[in-house]
This record gives structure tokens, sequence and C-alpha cells, in this order.
């Protein structure tokens, strides 16, 4: 496997040969990687540095830096905890703080160690509120088809979660609404990298105080049940690994084990971050991703598999100078 | 998310009314966990331990062991590689090797550093033959229900990639066989923890001197591209939190990264290893978990997703006292 992850171009015969029904023209570049390379500016969206959190955890043994870059949810997805969330930054609260959980396959977790001892337990600000549960769905902003009418390729993989889309550089599940009584609905999935909200039992929804990223399988039963409010798009590996916590649901057991994060800010008050940008999920450059994702023409495969969990779709991502 | 993965009963309220078509009764515990602690022990199989790799690691920084456990995918699959790697061990050939790549949210794969240098690269012992491509698969074990005939419950689960039969403890991919004139095959898939054969391009296979364990997202694409010889079942932390490297796919830079093997044995071999048992997967149990699984009713749960992906299925696996 020393080279499974480059992009090589296929022959052009054995690219005729293995021509799906939903195929892309021979001149698309035939792997993802390639696709993305071959991507026009045009095709290349900026994200706001407000949208960014910027999370440095403290130095490593070594003395090196470990930065953490989350990409917040957009609107309407989950702005109420994201709201709370950029008022806890604008508190500094978060400063100081720590990763408390670390579960293999699951999710690292971060927030106020003392959280759950009301004598100890860092105040939070009078300005968080609550938040319904209902709003862990929106009304539908995506639409039904299962291709996209400005591209002309596939736009919804079907799996045994849900229906979902990809919207505005995000992957959205979507479902008929008719079950509930009410209008369609789309929803924030969670995937390797994913960011929510940590909570107790129900009706307590969290803050977003308490934070958590997706490092396993994507847990996609979460889905619908908890607050996605971003993604890790930079330094996930300071997280993923981490030392497992051995205490139940990988909670560390010592104060010792915990990895303090050192500040939380948002990306318009970092001077040295770079501009980050994501591939149009309504581009041409992204329908051909997305096809080459589920039918891998790349020199290492012999056999396609025809079809792609919306999880290994990931929404291309990249730093541009400035 | 503090009691996240707990498992707590619902009220026979909430049970009922959240029963979904393929419901079962209601004496079946309401959590995959309490199924899973209610299993009778007619329905636990002992693996063998002729089935069991067991590598240690040398030493972390503390001087706490490391000790990965790997059961070895049973006959008829990959069963070339796995006499390869049973041969491997005899000689004792991994011996001293090491971890030489680590790249988040795919692969750590270990081997023989020098592998690519002819001059350095150690001998393979003469007995390791090449195996031919068309192993990847086997012709099918599974039959084409999607109800398992011995317990009623749901058998089969349909996503982008395949359909997926749990099979004497295995997740295994199965399709008609008819788009290559050949009858229906079965093949293991690619899940957290799967344990696979490095290869470089076709037609090479590998011969099983260069393994790799997945540490991120399932990736599906590699099923029937790549030989699966088996899965971690105790100690996948020790390599999914390894330091990832910095070089091109992960691979470390500089030898000073490597973890080194210290050995790898046979579960025969290993006097102070336990016994290890898997819930069968014919098992009433097995068919309550699954269904569990796909229908959350754990309290924290508010709406339950009604499906779940095959790689959030894993076959429970304990250790029982001898």
């Amino acid at each position: 496997m020393h080279r499974l992850s480059l992009a090589i171009a296929a022959t052009a015969a054995s690219l005729a040969s293995a021509l799906p029904a939903d195929a892309p023209p021979p001149q698309v570049p035939a792997t993802p990687d390639a696709v993305i390379a071959a991507a026009p500016a045009s095709d290349w969206r900026r994200i706001s540095r407000y949208e960014l959190l910027v999370m440095d955890l403290t130095p490593d043994a070594k003395g090196a830096p470990r930065r953490v870059v989350i990409q917040l949810v957009p609107a309407p997805f989950s702005q109420k905890w994201v709201d709370n969330i950029r008022q806890l930054v604008s508190e500094r609260w978060y400063d100081g703080l720590a990763v408390t959980r670390v579960q293999d396959d699951y999710v690292v977790q971060w927030g106020d160690p003392d959280a759950d001892d009301k004598t100890k337990a860092k105040p939070l600000p009078r300005f968080i509120k609550a938040v319904p549960e209902s709003d862990y769905t929106s009304p539908a902003v995506t639409k039904n088809p299962l291709r996209n009418p400005k591209t002309g390729w596939t736009n919804a993989i079907v799996d045994p979660y849900a229906m979902t889309q990809f919207w505005d550089g995000w992957p959205l599940g979507r479902d008929s609404g008719v079950s509930l009584d009410k209008g369609p609905r789309n929803w924030p999935i969670h995937c390797y990298g994913t960011v929510g909200v940590g909570r107790d039992f129900s009706p307590d929804t969290g803050t977003g105080a308490e934070l958590y990223a997706v490092i396993g399988q994507a847990p996609r039963q979460l889905d619908r049940n908890i607050a996605v409010v971003g993604r890790v798009i930079s330094g996930i590996e300071y997280l993923s690994s981490l030392p497992r916590g051995t205490g139940p649901s990988g909670f560390y057991k010592t104060p010792e084990e915990y990895t303090r994060i050192k500040q939380v800010r948002l990306g318009v008050e970092v001077r040295d971050l770079p501009e980050y940008e994501y591939l149009s999920t309504d581009s041409p450059s992204f329908g051909a991703y997305l096809n080459r994702r589920a039918n891998r023409m790349d020199k290492f495969f012999i056999e396609a598999a025809g079809g792609v969990d919306a999880c290994n779709v990931p929404v291309p991502i990249r730093t541009v100078k400035k």
C-alpha cells in the first residue's frame, strides 16, 4: 500500500472500459485528487474568518505548537449554539480549560473539568441561553432531486441512515418530514472531524461550553440527537493522536492526563491564520469529485465500488496565499 | 455528552411508543450494551488461539507494555495471505520491524522500513508465495435472504457499497456476481480496526510482510482491492494514538519516529493471553443487538435513525476467565 493515496492518471483505455452509468466525459481527471487539482478558481469559495474557531492547545512535550482550526456550521443550522460559542470565545471562557475525554473510535471532548461539581464549576456568562431540542434540525434548505440541476451530477447519497445532500459545503441529512407530520427537514451529519455540543440527558441540549470532535467511524446515530456546530478543518491530528482515557467512556482519570487549552479565538482575531477555501458543492468540480470517489479509477484500484458513503466524500478544503 | 455510551433501560412506555417495524418483543433489553450483557453463554463462541496474532510493540515512554491482539480472518477468506503471515511469525520475521506510517483518519502501517531498498531489505523466507488477485473475494458463503432464518432477525445491511451480511462473526460484503459472469461472491469489508495486506500496484498483491490497520472512517473503497486478513480485537489504541507521520501519505520522515515491534507471536505461543469470545452472529442476541444499534432507545436518544452502517455494528468480543 505504498502509494495508496497518490493520484495517478489511469490510461485512456482502462478509463473507457470502466465507465459507470453516471460517467463523466473522458476529459474529466481520473482521480479525486486530480479533479481537485484541476478545479478552476471560480469553483472555490472563501471561508469567512468569522466562521472559524482557532483553538490553541498548550505546546506538546517537545514545545511544538498545537493549533486546531474549526469551521462553524452556517445558518440556518445550530445557530443558537453557535451564538453561544462566539459569546464564550468573546468572554475568553474556554481559555485554560482542558481536553478531558478521548474515547477510541468515537470522540475527543473538551470543556470545564469541574463542570459536574457545582462548588467548583466555572460560572457561565449570563448571556448563555438554553436551546430547544427542536433546533437539532432545520426546515429543509436542500431540494429533492438526486441530481444537482446546476451541474448535472449526482447530488444525493442514500445510506441506511438517511438521504444526504451536499449544500453550501456541508453534507446534510434530509427526510420527508412526513413521519412527524411536518415538512422536510435537513441536518448536518456526523462524520470524522465533526464538532458537536456535549450534553446530558434530554431535555438538556448543552450550551456549547463543552464540545467534542469525532475521531472514528461516523457516529451517525447521533444525527438529530445532538447539535452539530462545526468541523475540524486543520489540526485534527492534535486531538486524534492524544492518549485514550482509561476511565468509563474514555474520560481521563486524573487531571495530570488532561491536555490544556491555551486559548480559543475567532478567526478574525488571529493575525497569522491562513485564508481557507472550500470546493463549492454546487460546482461541476465537486460533482466530478463525488463521482470519482464513488468510482475509483486510480491505478491502485482493480474493482470500483460504484458507490460511496457521504462521510467518505470529505469536502475539499485548502489554504491560499494572500 | 457525559453519559453518551452508558446503557440505561428505557421505560416501557417510551419503548412501546418507539417500536420500529422490525421491533423486538418488549422483553428484549432496550440498549445494545444491555443486549450484550444479557446474552446467554450459549450465544458466545470461543476464538481459537491459533487465529490470534499477538503483536507486542516496545514499551511506551513510561515503560508501559503495548500489546495489540489481532484476530485472523477465517477460511475461506484471504487464506493464502494468512498462511504467509503464520509462516512469517514462525520465522520470527516481524520481530524488530517497525510502524512506519500513521495517516490520520486512514491507516497505521507496519513492516520492514527498508522494504523499498533492495540493498537493505530484509529477505523474505523462501516459503512466502505470491497470491492471485482473484483471492480478494471468495465464492459466496452467505445466503441471500435479508432476514436470518435461524433467528428471524434482519441479517443484511444495504449501503452505497454493497450488501453486507454477518457470517461466523464477520461482516461480509456480497454481490450477485452477475456483472462478472460469475456466481455470487463474498468478501470481508474494511471497518475501523480491520487489518489488511499492504501492496504496491496491481498485479502485486502483497505477501503479508507489510500490514496495516484502519484508524478512521471505513475505507470501503479498498474492499475487493486489497486483502483483508484480520481485525484488531484489543489494543487498537496503541496504534491509533501514535503521532501522525508528516511525510506523504503519513509515512514518518525519520527512523527516530518509528515505533518498534518487539515481537509478533501466534496466540498459541503466548502464555499470558486471556481467552476471547465473540457473540455468534447467528444468535438471537446478535439479531437483537443489530436491531438495537439501528434503533437506539437509550435514554440519551431522542430520535432513532432506523438504520445503521455495517461498520457501526462491531461484533461484540469479550475476554473470559479461564
